[in-house]
Formats: structure tokens, C-alpha cells, sequence
């Protein structure tokens, strides 16, 4: 092809002319067309469709709201971020907050209309969706960062860690339902089911930000973060699990529930002993080459895959997508490769989604008086009390010394996000009411932000090393 | 940190033993608990909100269904992208086929429960924004790989051949209307309307599909390709220009349409005269430092407010992303890492999306009889011989030979997705019928699939070389 016949320009003024003559006989044109045309009937008569225009409007709406929705989040994640940094907090709080602010606790009492407008309801469907593929997508990185042999070296203490970091919160919560029920529940919800739903939420760490709070931190390839991390993951499955189980109950299908740990047996088996050597197998055939569209198309379609099993089991999607970043070759050039591809992207355009979904569901200003107040205190100091206590206890009984023991205790107290979905779906069923609710966000907050000073506390003048 | 003590687990039977009485214990202590709780009484009496269970199995089955519809069109997507691939065809026409397939065109004919199970209609608003945000990303991309440099040279004669290619169309497409308007438009739409929505309709080049394909034949960065792809971006940006002039004109807001002209032409000018400069400087500042998530984040709220400000002015968000691509400096490490870390994870991942939700929308059933079928085949021939021959006239005029020109023409003469989403929202507003719709789908598939095989008659024996 001649370059110089494309990038040449020799006739200005021809292609002017033509320009100018091209709109102007446009316009005759279709002044033509139109006369002829505005005299003709139609031979047809269909029945119009009522709300089809306000259909369109909601769609476009719906990314209006969801791009507004996340440029607001990122920008305000960002700078709260900066400033939970220069207070020696992961910056990630601030994004956890950020959410918050711009939901109904801060901005919805301060600018109502405005709260309206940025983050109506009804996006909110939409937004929950976008931010449970984000969290899919960072489940799965996070998974494939996991080193699956150091795992494997300490499996056994980190079973027993992290059941004992479920078992105490899960009992002191039930027990604080003796006390909440009475005055904070629905009265239609049975005590068994507020029970345990309260013993469920108070089980849970927030994977996804202790992961967030570790690599903020440097130390998620540390022996002690690695172990937090497992606890973490193994906590949250089996909360997850405790959790279908409630809802189950709260359902009155008992049998489901027990039908749901089953198949979650399976499929883990299934996925360490079947997938995972077949995994490793084709890694292996693929070797060091550049990864290809159709390489990723098949990582995409098993993630995408696995994260539909668990979600038909019945626990949440997120953990297909972690399961499979698991059992991943991590060595593989391919998870390296997939982890650069998708790690920035991931945490900086589709988390915010998250934050923001969750943000707009949680109302603080439910929480008013003194007596809920000293509620609420109670939830928090329950709550850490049976985490990083039952922590504390298991480490120390497994072998770890004082320090890894407080360290894990006080990571594992971590809730974040995680408990705001279970709390979600709490008020969702109906089985806490939103003050209960409200509260127990105020927890996830709390404990969330006082990890990383008590980390420091615990470990001043220690020096982790990286594992590798 | 003592990585032994993490490591070993030197006493396994006390864990065990420990284990065993904690979830003993478990059971026990809860079973006590549920004991005093039963006899108690909830002192609130707040009303049951009706429904709210049926938001929670929604929310749940969206995302289900979300991810469902993306591995079903993932893997029949590179499957008849492999068959089409063989054919010779560029593989995005098996992913857009796929999505048409996977709809109510074919599945929902076969299997209809099924496929009312796979893509129900409820998640078509969810699935939409997800694939908007794919083709946000997506655009955004293709506007990183276009040289400014190199469209700068040929500008002049480009708009000339882009204007011509979409007058031509446009005027074949209101003479189209005289015919098809007392056969085929809905009884309430003035004629005025309905000429210029199929005037704008046979106007559109696919601005994605295109790129597509000259990325899947590696010709994107030759002058042809650079040419083509400027001249499709000028298209698309013209006719949703157009397009929203029709909306207005069809809600009865013509000074609202003049408005959108305005404002598109204010923000072009801002982003090529003042936004350009300063990200130039911005860019060159960071020099070739690794990408950070700060970095990411602010070009992720660039992105975003830009095709925000776009789809507030009523043309697309997705000019908004391509314009802020096509301004960013397109050699620096930035926005190869940009490419990078966007491109698979978007086209083979959210762009499925985009293929799947516009697949759900078309009914290819709806064209039935001689008749129809016949005014099909017209609408197809008038559509390329508008786009086809004014785009070769325009090319012929400003300077390029017969194979460029005729080669540019048929490059111009794919409609692929773009314009889907116009006959989309014609379908939406009621301006044109379902038949009318499903006709133009067809055009749209068959003008797109047209496209490789005359392009390769025309260049047979021709070698297109690399720009740089």
C-alpha cells in the first residue's frame, strides 16, 4: 500500500468543495424525502407498549449512577486512604469508610436529594452485582498469591487455629443473644435462629481486607501471614457454612442445610483431587510462552465455573473463585502473568463497587441513646474478646509463642466487609433488625481499625522476614 | 519470627484431643444457651417489610444468572469463533453470533425453558451495565493503540471520507423509509422520525467490531487501518450525534438536540486543547516508573469522568472513554502498561457481556414470509451501497486509489454491535417494530460478516505493511 497516497492531502480545496456540497444536498435531501414521506400511512397498527421509555431511561440511568457511584468511591477512597495512612492505618479503611460516608450514614443525613442522586436504590442491584464480580476477581488473585506448600506445612495447626477462632465467637455470641434478643430482635424471628445467625456473625473475619491490610503491610508472604491468611480463608468457609445452615434454619429446611456441607466436602475434594493435578498438568504444557486470549478464556470460563458451583451450593461464589486461585500452579508463569494482568484493575476499579454497594446499606444513624450505645460497646467488646481470645488459646495450645499467637489473635479479629455481607443478608431474612444491624457494622469497623495498632503494639521492635 | 514454631506442630494428639473437646463443647454450650433463650420474648414490635426475601433471592440469582450467561457465552463464543476462524471470518463474528444464538432468536425457539433459565429477562438491565462497562474499558483500549500522530497527517481527508460516509447512507436510508413506513413502521410514529432513525441507523459503522477486526488480521496500526479506524470513530461520534438529534426530535425537544451538538463539540475541543496538555505533562512526570494502584486510579476517575461528561451530554458513554484513549500520549510505558493489564481481561471476560446482552435482544424469528424477507435483502443491499459507495466516492475524491478506497468502503460497511445498540434504543422509544428491528439485526450480522471476504478479494496478491 502507498503510505504517501493515504497520509497526502494534494486538493484541499476539491475536497472542500465536495464537503460543503455533500451537507447542503444532505439536508435538500432529506427535505425531499420528507415531503414525499409526511403524507404516508402505516398499514399496521400494534398496541404501544406502556413504560418501554422509562425503561431506557432506567438503563441508562443504571451506568450513570454505577460510573458516578465509582468515581465518587474511588475519589474519596483514595484521599480517606492518604489520610488512614498518615494515621499508620492501611489505606484500605479508608475505603471501607468512604463507602460508608457516601451511603445514608453520612451523606444521605447531610445532602439527602444529592445522596439520591448519586446512589438511588434502585442501582443498587446492579452496583451489588458489579461489586460481587469485582470480589470474585480479587478472591481469585488473592488465591493465587496463596503459596499452596506452606499451606500444607502447617495445615494442621491452622485447622485447629482457625476452628478454635469460629468456636469462641460463635458461643460468646450466642450467649450475648440472651441478652440482645429480648430488646433488639424482630418479634417474629425465632431465638434459635437470632442465636445463631448472632454466633455466625461474630465467627467471621474479613478475608478479603485482612488480605488487603497484609499486602498493604508487606507481610502477606510473611510465615505469619500466610497462617493468618489460611485462618482466614478456613474461618470464613465454615462461617459461610454456619451461615447457610442459619439461613436454612431460618427457612425451616433443615436437610438443605445439611445437603450444603455435604456438597461443600465434595467439592473441596473434588478440587484438590481431581482439579488441582489436571491444573498443574495443563500449566505445565503451557509453559513459559506468552499467555494467549484462549489461554485466558479457559482460566475465565474454570473461575467463572467454580464460582458458579459454590454459589449453586449455597456458599457464597467468592469462595469458587478462591478455591480455584488455590489450588493454581503458583509458580506458573501463567498465575504470575494473571495476577499482573488483573491485580491493579481488580482493587482499584471494581472493589470500589463493593464499598460502595455496601456503604449504601448501612445506616449509623440507627444507632441513638446511650443504651444502644452501650450495646454496641458490648457487641465489640464481645466480639473481640471471643476472636482474638479463641485465637489466642489455639495458637498458643498448637505451639505458637506469645506474640504469633496475639499477633494472629488480633488479625483474625479483623471483620471488614465480609461481616457486612453476612449482616446483609441477616437484615435481608429479616432475622436482625437494623438497629442490630447498624451495630454490628460499627463493630466490623472497629475491630477492623484496631488491628493495625495492636499489630504494631504486639509486634514493636520484631522484624518480619519474608518467606521467600 | 521464628518460621519453626509456625512450622511444626510438635504435639499433633493435643490438638486433636483440644479440637474434639472445642466442638464438643460447641455443641453443648449452644445447646445451654438455646435452653434459657427459648422462653424469651422480644420487647419490639417493628412491621415485617413484605418482599424483602424475594430481594435477596433476586440479588443472589443475578449475579448467578450474570455468571451463568458469561461462561455460556465465553465457550460458545471461542467455539464459533474457532469455526469462524476456519471459514476465514475474523473469531469476533462467533462471539457475536454466539450472543445472538444464545437469545431468544435460536435457544429461547429450541429449549425456551432453558434458555429463560440461563438469561432471564430480569437480569437484562444488570447484564446491560456490565457489558457497557466492558465496552467502556474495551474503547478505552482502542483508543490507547490509535497513533494521534499518524491521524493527525491524513485528518483532513479522514473526516471528508468519514462525513461522506455517512451522508450517503443516511439519504439511501430516508428514500428507504418512503417504502417501508406504510408497511412496516408502528402507527403512532411521525414519518419524520422514522426516516431519520433509519437514516442514523444506516449510517453507524461499528466502531468495536471494526477494531476487532483489524486486530484479529494484525492490520490495526496500517495506514488503512489507522484510516479506517478514525474514520469509524468519526462515524460513531457523528451518528449518536444524529441519533440523539432523532431522540429529541421524537420526545418533541429540538432545542435539547441543538444543545447536545454544542455541548459535544465544547468537550472535544476541551479534551484535545486542554486536557491533552496537561496529560502529557502528568504522563512524562511519571517517567517509565512501574504503574502504581495511585497512578491506576487517578487514569481509572479520568476514564470514568470522561465518559460520565459524554453520557451526561446524551452521546455515549463510550466516546467518552475512547476520546480520553486517543488523547493519552500513546508511546509512553504508561499506556503500554494500560494495554497491557486492560486488554485480555476486557475483551475476554466483560465483552462477552456486551455480546450476550445484545443477543438477548433480538428475535430473528420476527422476520417471516416472502415478504419480509425480500424487504430484508433490500434493507442490506441499500445499506451497503450507501455506506460502501459514499465512503468509495469520498476516498476517491481526497486522493486514494481504487483498492484503498474500495478496501476503506467495505471496512466502513461493519455494523456488528454498534449498530445493535442503535436499534436498540429505536426498539426502546417505539420508533421502529420488532420486524423492523429484527431486520436490521440481520443487516447489521450480514454487512459485518461481508466485510472479511471482499476485503481480502480486493487486497488479494496486495501486502499491507506495519506503520511503524
Amino acid at each position: 500500500m502507498s503510505t504517501s497516497a493515504l497520509a497526502a492531502n494534494t486538493r484541499p480545496w476539491r475536497s472542500a468543495i465536495v464537503y460543503l456540497l455533500m451537507l447542503a444536498g444532505t439536508v435538500i435531501g432529506f427535505l425531499v424525502v420528507r415531503h414525499y414521506g409526511e403524507s404516508l400511512q402505516t398499514s399496521i397498527a400494534l398496541p404501544a407498549i406502556a413504560g418501554t421509555k422509562v425503561g431506557v431511561a432506567h438503563r441508562n440511568e443504571a451506568l450513570l449512577h454505577v460510573l458516578l457511584a465509582l468515581v465518587a468511591v474511588i475519589v474519596t477512597g483514595r484521599l480517606l486512604g492518604q489520610v488512614f495512612r498518615y494515621l499508620g492505618q492501611p489505606p484500605v479503611i479508608g475505603e471501607v469508610i468512604a463507602g460508608i460516608l457516601l451511603g445514608p450514614s453520612l451523606l444521605g443525613q447531610i445532602f439527602p436529594e444529592f445522596a439520591g442522586y448519586l446512589l438511588p436504590q434502585s442501582v443498587a442491584p446492579t452496583l451489588g452485582v458489579i461489586a460481587q464480580l469485582g470480589v470474585i476477581l480479587y478472591m481469585f488473585v488473592v488465591g493465587l498469591e496463596l503459596d499452596p506448600e506452606s499451606l500444607r506445612e502447617r495445615g494442621h495447626s491452622t485447622v485447629a487455629i482457625s476452628h478454635a477462632s469460629i468456636v469462641v465467637p460463635f458461643l460468646l455470641g450466642s450467649i450475648l443473644a440472651l441478652f440482645l434478643y429480648p430488646r433488639l430482635a424482630e418479634p417474629h424471628v425465632p431465638f434459635t435462629v437470632f442465636a445463631l445467625f448472632l454466633g455466625a456473625a461474630m465467627s467471621v473475619t474479613a478475608f478479603p481486607v485482612l488480605a488487603r491490610i497484609l499486602t498493604d503491610r508487606g507481610i502477606s508472604r510473611t510465615p505469619l501471614g500466610v497462617v493468618a491468611l489460611t485462618c482466614a480463608a478456613t474461618d470464613d468457609a465454615t462461617a459461610w457454612c454456619l451461615l447457610a445452615f442459619v439461613v436454612g434454619v431460618a427457612q425451616a429446611k433443615v436437610q438443605a442445610s445439611f445437603l450444603v456441607l455435604v456438597w461443600t466436602a465434595a467439592y473441596i475434594a473434588a478440587m484438590f483431587l481431581v482439579c488441582r493435578p489436571l491444573l498443574r498438568r495443563w500449566v505445565n504444557s503451557l509453559g513459559d510462552r506468552p499467555t494467549t486470549p484462549g489461554v485466558m478464556a479457559a482460566v475465565f470460563v474454570g473461575l467463572l465455573a467454580s464460582a458458579l458451583i459454590t454459589e449453586a451450593i449455597g456458599i457464597h461464589a467468592i469462595f469458587g473463585a478462591f478455591a480455584l486461585g488455590a489450588i493454581f500452579p503458583h509458580d506458573s508463569s501463567l498465575a504470575k502473568d494473571l495476577i499482573r494482568k488483573l491485580e491493579d484493575t481488580v482493587t482499584v476499579l471494581l472493589l470500589p463497587a463493593f464499598f460502595a454497594f455496601t456503604g449504601m446499606r448501612t445506616q449509623i444513624g440507627l444507632v441513638s441513646g446511650m443504651e444502644n450505645w452501650m450495646w454496641c460497646g458490648l457487641i465489640i467488646a464481645i466480639a473481640t474478646i471471643g476472636k482474638f481470645g479463641g485465637t489466642l488459646v489455639a495458637a498458643r495450645v498448637t505451639g505458637l509463642n506469645w506474640r504469633e499467637a496475639s499477633s494472629l489473635g488480633i488479625l483474625m479479629n479483623t471483620r471488614g466487609l465480609m461481616e457486612l455481607i453476612v449482616l446483609n443478608i441477616g437484615l435481608d431474612l429479616q432475622i436482625i433488625s437494623p438497629t442490630v444491624f447498624a451495630m454490628m457494622v460499627i463493630m466490623a469497623v472497629v475491630t477492623t481499625i484496631a488491628t493495625t495498632p495492636i499489630f504494631q503494639h504486639i509486634n514493636r521492635g520484631a522484624t518480619t522476614e519474608p518467606l521467600a
